[in-house]
């Protein structure tokens, strides 16, 4: 079992996962009920809806890039790799659950409360990604041998600072949710960008 | 990470979201409450849902042939066509929804508003589209050193006439949604067909 | 375009949309609301809806076992075969809702027009799958040359008779339900024996 | 149609349905309605919610590296092959149809009832897979000749005490639920881990 062709079925199944919870996420954008108000203020007025839907787009995007040039330094698996890959998927297709939440929270008191668990959930991804490439990095053997040191640094300091910013953008939630949201999305596009 | 085996699993992600968003699309077709009219009638009555339904079938299953045909010539990636192409899924993530939008509004004066709403969708992914192979063109290490000049023109024409296109069609809209949903369908048959 | 590796692609296109047809039929299963009836009697009381639910899976698994079978003889692609497979493929994704409105009809006298609808689904499916195999049968080019007699004569005869059985479900459906979606299982059993 | 490659196309297919199951889960976890008491509160009170979700996806993560170990012995496929591996697909797609109806049933006297229907659908998956491999080791042929005896021992036995231990929960749930629960993430745990 522990062979390149274990490794490509990990990935494919991971694809599939990261594939449909981005997918289901348009899923939960709530059309506006037909009513006396034009559509499109009603439409206009969903944009903090908006927001989380491309800020949970944008995350589930960026890890999954990560996770792709993870797996592009993995030579070989093991079953408590594939434990903790699944761990990192657990919170991939908890994702869209936050995301409703933010949508259903907003124009309440309680939107600071969703948008703390929506980031909460980046956390988690972060972290059990953190602890999947820490797994990795000490069992060296599941490395391919011709990985530069630079890359492993690079990815080392990634995946380090992502939880903590989450953590900052969770805590951002309870003051403000635009600024968290707007946190999360930056985050996206700054771990997408080539180090 | 430049490499073809990169370019695989970019057309596999998006793939995977093509195939989930055009599936997703006949979940959102609404089952008529049962009542005192006939089930018959009532389903013949949803016939601009359904319209709707199959213009945004036929919009994805273009894009994805579209897509595809695109990867075909590409060699190489990088992240910003990692980026481009993120842009390209996340308009076909959205599409479900106004699809949805139209079929709730049938009957009130907001459906030109969802009509349109559903047409700017299309317009941004073949606006999004058209980024994506103008960025490939202008960097041209990124093609296949085979590609004849010929499959590049066709790409491009067709890249530049398809968001033009769809902007008629959200005009169209605000006067006739039939008008503009068999446009839809006629531009995803036309871009189809073989040049 | 037209290579094997094109194939490849449609094949993995379609079987990705097959697979999560095939899965979404189970979120259309209804729970039923908490109340004062035990929870064993009420889901006891569904069974037409869950005969429905296994009629739709069965059908979507044979077709893809077909689909699968066609494929092995196909050598090469070009445009009108990706065509005429996405009017397959729009088909499948149609499926889950006829099996929705089976299931909120049960008990009502409209239910065999939901159970027509349901079996219609099916006739299209089948005469879809007809043409596809009439357009490839008829363009011998796209073949494997080493495709023997035989099994084109079983292809041949078999998309022949599904279409038509499937009439004499969607004809049975107006007189017993029941028994039009026992055929409809019987025939999903019956198309994937081999021949 | 007995080759490598139509094995590779069974677990291409399989891999998506497994995909796609275990992150629909994720789009059944109800977002508590806003009200007077506080959101954190609700959602912490939602636990049992929690827990089905979590037993439900590690039981189908489980199932997955099961059926992809499975297929890495498998060399050839068949008709019956394919039949009663839909079999095992079919029980997979219905979970979250119990995990569901465990959520809308928390705080009611019949959640024993849900949590045991919930444990059946596991029953159900374990004695499918006891049945696909009873067939595999029946016959075979199917079987890679490399293999040996040990691993053969090892599913083997796991194959015919997981239904088992099923059961037992089954039977637990309708004493305790949360008990139940538990036991069917033990479990999942325990059969990831490598013998």
């Amino acid at each position: 079992m522990e062979s390149r062709n274990e490794t490509a079925r990990i990935e494919g199944f991971s694809d599939a996962v990261f594939a449909i919870a981005i997918t289901l996420l348009g899923l939960d954008l709530r059309v506006p009920p037909p009513g006396s108000q034009g559509l499109l203020a009603k439409v206009l007025a969903q944009w903090p809806e908006y927001l989380a839907f491309v800020a949970s787009f944008g995350t589930i995007a960026v890890w999954w890039i990560m996770h792709h040039r993870l797996f592009t330094l993995i030579r070989r698996s093991n079953h408590a790799l594939l434990l903790l890959n699944c761990l990192v998927l657990l919170w991939v297709t908890v994702i869209p659950y936050p995301t409703r939440m933010v949508a259903a929270y907003v124009g309440t008191p309680d939107l600071r409360v969703a948008a703390m668990l929506h980031a909460a959930t980046f956390v988690m991804i972060a972290a059990c990604f953190k602890l999947l490439w820490w797994y990795v990095s000490v069992h060296g053997h599941l490395l391919n041998p011709d990985v530069d040191a630079r890359t492993i640094r690079v990815i080392n300091g990634m995946s380090s600072f992502a939880p903590l910013m989450y953590v900052v953008s969770l805590l951002l939630a309870s003051v403000n949710v635009t600024v968290s949201a707007t946190l999360n999305l930056a985050l996206a596009v700054f771990l997408a960008i080539p180090k």
